[in-house]
């Protein structure tokens, strides 16, 4: 049993993870709790020991979003950009596809995968049927527009219902993948 | 309380209600059960004594999906098209807007409404905030393209989670409407 490949996301009901800005504020609307006070992230942060996370998505986070201290420095993190700059044992920029990376990891030993984002890489992931399991909480708005999380594919993928879950006011439902 | 105005459907994950030729096999496909052996679906029924639907919906509805028998025979049902026909005190035929019409049957006495599609009526409804309840399936697939539930919007539209269970192997989600 190879480590697995785990999307946890949010996104509004109509499917956007983001603003067309990339402004994320309906996540974290005053009625929203932070992030950790989820069993489900808890449980996810037990699992896994490496995330994956696409250069636009690490410079929100560590200009924006957390910049006293980096949320991942107890996992190997793999940031793919198209211009890598010189990291750390546990911070690694790489200009690999995002597949050619989840497969390379994939054979390597280690604890489960976390997938943060955004879409350019998550979209070829799902596209090549390469995430194991979708986390997916909703939040109750319909945004209308911005980013959305699932891209347009030529075929379809099908998965199966694993778990749905009411968590602080939001909809946590886990997919899994059904075929290689 | 008025009647309240019930948007009962399902998608795939990626948030299509068909494909793009109006196809629906993904929501009966062999493993899935008949819409009648959801719980959730006998609840509606109860609830309802009006469905609203399209012109297309409707002829999709009796001429390749249930050609025998109109389904909703027990319910008063509303088929807005640009050129009505002569119906019957059941069955009727309207060029209304779906905004003006869900406005009007608001303001009359009766049972809840559903609210069947597709897409064209759906849409105004949400972007006026007009249904009160979202009971939403999703089906465990990723379709890839298709026609999509909600279309872009120029504001957000507020919701509450409600309730959300597993039912054959579908997750059901219900949303409220949390403002005027």
């Amino acid at each position: 049993m190879s480590r697995k490949i785990i999307l946890y996301i949010a996104t509004s009901l109509d499917g956007y993870i983001a603003e067309e800005d990339g402004a994320i504020d309906f996540l974290t609307a005053e009625s929203s709790p932070e992030v950790g006070e989820f069993d489900s992230y808890t449980q996810l942060l037990e699992r896994i020991d490496t995330v994956v996370l696409g250069r636009t998505t690490y410079d929100q986070l560590v200009n924006e979003l957390m910049p006293d201290q980096y949320p991942y420095e107890e996992q190997k993190s793999y940031i793919i950009t198209h211009h890598p700059i010189e990291g750390t044992d546990q911070l690694i920029f790489t200009d690999e596809r995002p597949e050619q990376l989840i497969q390379r990891l994939k054979s390597e030993e280690g604890k489960d995968i976390w997938i943060i984002g955004g879409g350019q890489i998550i979209a070829p992931l799902i596209a090549n049927n390469l995430i194991d399991e979708y986390v997916i909480t909703t939040v109750p708005i319909l945004l209308g527009q911005g980013i959305s999380l699932f891209h347009e594919m030529d075929a379809a993928v099908q998965l199966a219902v694993v778990d749905t879950t009411i968590e602080n006011g939001l909809i946590t439902s886990v997919y899994s993948r059904v075929s290689e």
